[in-house]
């Protein structure tokens, strides 16, 4: 549908990251920008907000605060974790969304998010089609799990491989400093199904000494008995050991580490179990199986949002990203996602392309074996190799007078409500 | 003793900080350029390193080295938390560490350290004087914690601060950004028996908005009633609410929060109970009792060796405490710790002082109740207003080609002993 008018829509979804606003701000500006394209709205809260008719006008934010979402953690346009279901279940959702839109004359949607938005963001331009809508649909790639197919990386998980790396080698000297006594330690990072982010930890190991010493991924079983040698060896070799293990790690059985039971808040709003606690265990592991004190540093969500470290390579490339989904929408493209191609390694280069919504939305990807070093607890310099082109340079983010960062909120205004009131 | 003749030693005790670093490279910078110390040794993990005679020259690790401390982070002479009983009980330690003094000529000893190591200082300089052993002896303070009392404030809390302030203000977008779902977020910061670290995460809260919310120190007596309530309305206020606590929360019977049981490794070697868990004690009250998820996060040994992030204020307090102590040793100074004195605010300007190490020993400096709001859950704008200058700028720190940092590690090749073993 090249040369398509009407207004577009841009959403954010799921957990946030340190560059979902670059990629925000590159749909906002390119849209801006695009003759097609009038008003630019934001939905607020994600698609919760689209269902809600609540909605504002990027535009009016000024373009000063605009670009200021180039450096600026979290979701600004707010965010959530509703997941439509299938068009069988949740047809009356989707008719709701394509509802709102025709009430804004919306033509272009944008939908910043992971798997599941893609999901959702498919579905919806199918409906579309078969309603005779108009309507161009684009997702931009999110996630700091990195764990989406068909795109090199993910905008979001060069920040927070910089920031759990360097913070693995930062505590890592606290360590090494007080090993007479506070002999281990613990980080827990993020990952449910995969291990991208402990094991991007694992390049700040540049020799022996350094932190972490291990580092262990859900991508195979976690066998305690194993990790305990690890640990006793290492003790034996270096007297402290530096421990980096992703939130997911299960037995062979499938058991999670870090179970949290039956508690009633064990599931997230996808469903996902919410996991917590694989620091704890490994502490006590530690304590009792091999009898040296044990701390452990549970980053949680500090470790998606920490602009003040976050990687320019990233932060540009999810601008990046942003900006060529509105392009490719613009020439007529519909139906795809943005990806990151890495063009090549030495030295690095990194442009776009397009993966079919309906394929990404149904497709994890993990760390390959080979990545993953004969003993399953460490990384390999292929995998160093992958990682390190993303953790490159730093977001120069804004500093107010109080020594803090000064982040960006947006007025978010929301636009006067054309339709009936919707229960979700 | 001014104009004594002979080597010097420094080491560093108890956690490490990310300036603590700076610190010892204004002792060894200064000790280095006066005429009448000569070597400039260090001992390995602290006071330990000096009763094991494992002394490093710390002019043999070059001049690039050394400056480099000052963008590095935790104890890069090495730490311990050994702790020196009274002259009665540790006299053969004592007379140890006089011991090794003598066997290589150390006539000025810099300890950097909190209140044990300023103890240890002020018992072995009396000592010597007794046993007519020509010693100087100064303090460097040292301590996160902010807890010395006679100092405006101690070199490693504006860093500390700073990086705390940081982590509630992005974690909190995070919460904002995710609210319908994630709706609370508690971060637990050390800070055993003074609030001064959860404090300045209070400082992140510019306005209603933002995090942090609520605001927990140790001052007062933790009431779980009164928690809840706090939470409540700060939910039906903005929707969503970003709790920060202290470690070392206790209520009204002085039970910690966070009480780790009768685990073995409860206590650290100085006594000092070990805590942890404050967060996730919080996070149950407020999915059991208010009924919303609560995420947590625990930066543990992070929050103190931030150097990606450090205050440059802070840094450069600390590098000249360092060299001050070196100064007023040389002119025949000894028994004193040096101060930081605030002498204005705005402009803030800070000169140093000297306290006497008895004196500072012996004390610890709280939170003071008037800087703390009246219901208990945040603090005041005086409070702001005393952190805010320690926090200005920030340590420019190397980057390796790796796109992390590139922190420096000692050679730390030690000396030929010249005394029998020593068992400690």
């Amino acid at each position: 549908m090249p040369g398509l008018k009407g207004n577009a829509l841009v959403a954010q979804s799921g957990g946030p990251t340190a560059v979902i606003n670059s990629s925000a701000c590159g749909v906002i500006q390119e849209a801006l920008a695009q003759r097609n394209i009038g008003t630019v709205f934001a939905g607020l809260n994600g698609i919760l907000g689209v269902l809600h008719e609540e909605l504002f006008d990027a535009g009016a934010e000024g373009a000063e605060a605009i670009d200021a979402l180039r450096r600026c953690p979290a979701s600004a346009l707010g965010s959530c974790r509703y997941k439509l279901k299938s068009l069988d279940e949740s047809r009356a959702h989707y008719d709701r969304i394509l509802e709102v839109f025709k009430a804004h004359d919306i033509r272009y949607f944008f939908y910043i998010g992971g798997n599941d938005s893609m999901d959702t963001a498919d579905k919806l331009g199918k409906l579309a089609g078969e309603t005779d809508y108009d309507l161009i649909v684009m997702g931009v790639p999110k996630t700091i799990d990195n764990d989406l197919d068909f795109t090199d990386h993910c905008p979001g998980y060069g920040s927070v491989a910089k920031y759990v790396a360097t913070a693995a080698m930062e505590a890592g000297k606290d360590t090494e400093a007080l090993y007479t006594s506070d002999t281990c330690t613990v980080l827990e990072t993020m990952g449910r199904n995969a291990g991208w982010i402990a094991a991007a930890a694992g390049v700040a190991h540049r020799c022996e000494e350094d932190a972490p010493h291990l580092v262990y991924l859900p991508e195979g079983p976690f066998d305690a008995d194993r990790f305990v040698a690890d640990v006793k060896e290492c003790l034996s070799r270096i007297g402290r050991c530096f421990i980096v293990a992703s939130e997911g790690l299960a037995d062979a059985g499938g058991n999670y580490i870090a179970d949290q039971g039956s508690s009633a808040f064990g599931k997230d709003s996808f469903g996902h179990t919410q996991l917590g606690g694989v620091a704890e265990a490994l502490k006590g592991i530690v304590q009792e199986q091999v009898g040296v004190k044990c701390r452990y540093i549970k980053p949680g969500t500090s470790q998606r949002t920490a602009e003040h470290f976050a990687s320019k390579t990233d932060a540009d490339e999810a601008y990046m990203a942003g900006r060529k989904a509105v392009q490719h929408a613009a020439e007529g493209t519909s139906g795809y996602m943005v990806t990151l191609v890495r063009e090549s390694n030495s030295p690095y280069k990194c442009t776009t392309g397009l993966a079919r919504l309906g394929k990404v939305a149904n497709a994890a990807k993990q760390v390959p074996r080979e990545w993953i070093n004969e003993a399953g607890n460490h990384i390999t310099p292929e995998l160093c190799a992958y990682i390190i082109p993303l953790m490159q340079g730093e977001v120069a983010v804004d500093m107010a007078a109080d020594g803090l960062p000064d982040y960006v909120r947006l007025k978010r205004k929301l636009v006067e409500k054309k339709t009936p009131e919707y229960e979700v």
